[in-house]
């Protein structure tokens, strides 16, 4: 084992209540990037607790949420670690999905829930915790930390790539550990080397000053209707991609990437039977679903608005309708090329009343396997669990992984220890496991201590 | 004139502050049948002002709101009158879109503010206060009054059909006088002899037990796109009908009834303008309007929600999508032939998931011209503002007018006179004119005398 367990564990015990208090204090304070809610407060908490570690900590102004950048550990270490979080957190809504209070943390049954609890607080605060455990009971820190604690990735980062490029110099690091992973259906440890990139588009469409008495329906253009119009030129039923263009641009999978893919053990039917499906898209194959989680580039309706959504009937002509659209892109399409094919593609077949408005994006980014940060994270699962984990080429999820990654040309690993399947992020009733919560304390410590020695 | 107008008008101006003063109580009270708010209170205030005229009132229970029914005037009179008019109101939302608030009655130079006032509580109230008047200046009605007024009109009059079957016997009458007209752009009187039907249906399809993380939108069925493919199969993106079989059932017009529709006065361009639109749908013409407007069946999306919808993103597949579509319909289309045609329609193409639910619906229903009530309101205008009416051979809104007029044999004519054509019913900001007010209750005095004259 690379660092003493015994003294390690037993400062974990001793705090245990304090360390989920803190945990309390960061899960009810409300930081909603999507509406600014809490996004001071919370960046301020983040910033005390650094503190408290010691740490050197800025806060860098965006002309969003504000960026919590934090340096520990001794400047001459042999190594640098670029350590990657977030304390904003997605919307509450829908409310009556909850069981809880979205900013109440609750525990029952071992499980805490409460929005971030998974994404991404828990991760952050229990990484935090770990290294003041260290710092108590092994002593100064076996690496240099870089730590970059941003406030805008439930919407799209859209601020990171800006700051990054212009602390280009400063966030060098020998390899990065990024938010993320966790465990799968059966408790093996899940990590990554990447994820897709995201373009998150608005469209609205304005149709008349107010909306009408529906009888005027046959002489007044609905903007309901246009934006159906539109969109169902953009997938067909059988949900194949028809952007003008677009399939043009996806790198093909290399069989190396494929075996990756086919290699990793994922249950599939325990995560149909979790979300009550009773197929998979088309009827497709665990197989097939596999490969198209990782393989496939993706136009997702996230939301639909228009006109009236209450009880019974309202006979009326909308005055407006909007939609918000994901589309994940997979290596060799970008958010520029998404949102230029997008806007061509509407032109072209008369669409020019749709607005797009761009709310952010992010590049696909992936390591190649066998880096740095890839060997700290396997050799650090054997001594938490003693298990080796699957180590997904990148998610199906996205991230501003690019600028910190790719850009700097920082190998990265994915490898959380909070996220269990059912942990719900971006849903009610999100949650983590208290275990998972203190395991991430220790693997934390075992993954400072493989990546900061020479032979890791 | 057929009555004494000065010791009417003398009467009208006394009671004025009075009169308005009810039309508050009217309007202030909710009564939204959509969602059921104020429906049992606004009943009783409708029986009660019934009753201070001496009516006989009834109050019919339906599996929906109540039905008010009163009787009035001499049971000898030689010609009965059935009046209809409802006393619910549209749902009052976009609530921002209002300057005033919905439920309270505000008068600004002129116009009265609220929701209901143009549809329906003016024209009800206003004449009822036409038979006080009466009954205090010139003594017996001239005629016997049957008086519906429902509660369900707004959507969709589901239990009326019921009902009227039920008491048929009860409902003859030698003429209807409707709800609905008003005044066209230049304040002339406009009135009509029936209206399109409809049928309104909600359109919902079941995703992911939950919200789920749009990372998986590759293999997991999203419910919002279900509805976005199933509507583009209904209507073409220039707004023509693609129902199967639908369009095979309408009824052609006949080059009489062509004629009656370009004959009528309507200031299209006003219109177009009063709704700040560029141009009509599909950018046809003032004539084409005109003509669609009559003779059009319509597929309207009255609302879509599905998924996120507030600022900025929130990636997340959504649970759950619905759609809400009125179906216009004009004569040879019935409610059941929409539904049935609709389900089998989407059955064929593979939509067996999307739910069908039927927020009820009416039948297209337009009596002849030269009828009886016709002849009495073309009198009575002349009466009332010296002007020859524009008579509509229907409108293209509906009502319950079918199991009322053609299902009872009843002849009908659409003759009210507070509508103006800024009247914004179902809208933000529906009013009407104070002058339309108290001229509604001139025009009902005179159309009463006419009616139950013998030369009417």
């Amino acid at each position: 084992m690379p660092y003493q367990t015994d003294t390690f564990n037993n400062y974990v015990d001793q705090h245990r209540q304090r360390f989920l208090d803190e945990f309390r204090q960061f899960v009810e304070q409300p930081s909603i990037s999507a509406n600014g809610h809490g996004i001071r407060e919370m960046a301020a908490l983040v910033t005390q607790r650094f503190q408290a570690l010691g740490a050197t900590v800025t806060l860098y102004e965006t002309p969003g949420s504000p960026i919590v950048y934090a340096e520990l550990g001794p400047q001459d270490a042999a190594r640098t670690l670029l350590v990657y979080n977030h304390y904003d957190v997605q919307p509450e809504d829908p409310l009556e999905g909850w069981n809880t209070p979205p900013f109440k943390m609750v525990i029952e049954d071992g499980v805490i829930y409460g929005r971030g609890t998974s994404d991404d607080k828990g991760e952050l605060l229990s990484r935090m915790q770990a290294v003041e455990v260290w710092q108590q009971t092994q002593g100064a820190l076996p690496v240099r930390i870089k730590w970059v604690v941003e406030g805008e990735e439930e919407t799209s980062s859209a601020n990171l790539t800006d700051w990054v490029k212009a602390n280009a110099g400063m966030l060098k690091a020998d390899g990065v550990l990024w938010e993320g992973g966790g465990y799968d259906e059966v408790g093996r440890p899940t990590f990554g080397l990447g994820g897709k990139g995201i373009a998150y588009f608005g469209l609205r469409c304005q149709g008349p000053a107010l909306d009408l008495h529906s009888a005027f329906a046959p002489m007044v253009t609905n903007p309901a209707w246009r934006l159906v119009w539109a969109l169902s030129t953009l997938k067909d039923a059988n949900d194949a991609i028809t952007l003008d263009g677009y399939m043009d641009h996806v790198r093909p999978l290399t069989d190396e990437e494929w075996a990756r893919i086919d290699a990793i053990p994922m249950d599939f039917e325990a995560k149909r039977e979790n979300w009550g499906l009773p197929a998979w898209i088309n009827g497709i194959s665990d197989h097939d679903a596999r490969r198209r989680l990782f393989s496939s580039p993706t136009i997702t309706i996230c939301g639909f608005h228009s006109g009236y959504g209450g009880e019974k009937s309202k006979t009326v002509l909308p005055a407006e309708a909007s939609v918000k659209l994901d589309f994940r892109l997979v290596d060799g399409l970008t958010p520029d090329l998404a949102h230029n094919l997008l806007r061509a593609h509407l032109d072209r077949r008369g669409f020019t009343d749709i607005t797009i408005i761009s709310y952010g994006g992010e590049h696909f980014a992936a390591s190649p396997p066998g880096s740095l940060p890839e060997l700290a994270a396997i050799a650090a699962s054997q001594d938490t669990w003693d298990k080796t984990p699957i180590m997904f080429p990148w998610y199906a999820g996205s991230g501003p992984i690019y600028p910190l990654t790719t850009l700097l040309g920082n190998p990265v690993v994915f490898a959380g220890a909070t996220w269990h399947p059912d942990s719900r992020p971006h849903s009610p009733n999100e949650n983590i496991l208290v275990k998972d919560y203190f395991d991430s304390m220790r693997f934390t410590a075992a993954f400072l201590a493989r990546f900061g020695a020479a032979e890791a």
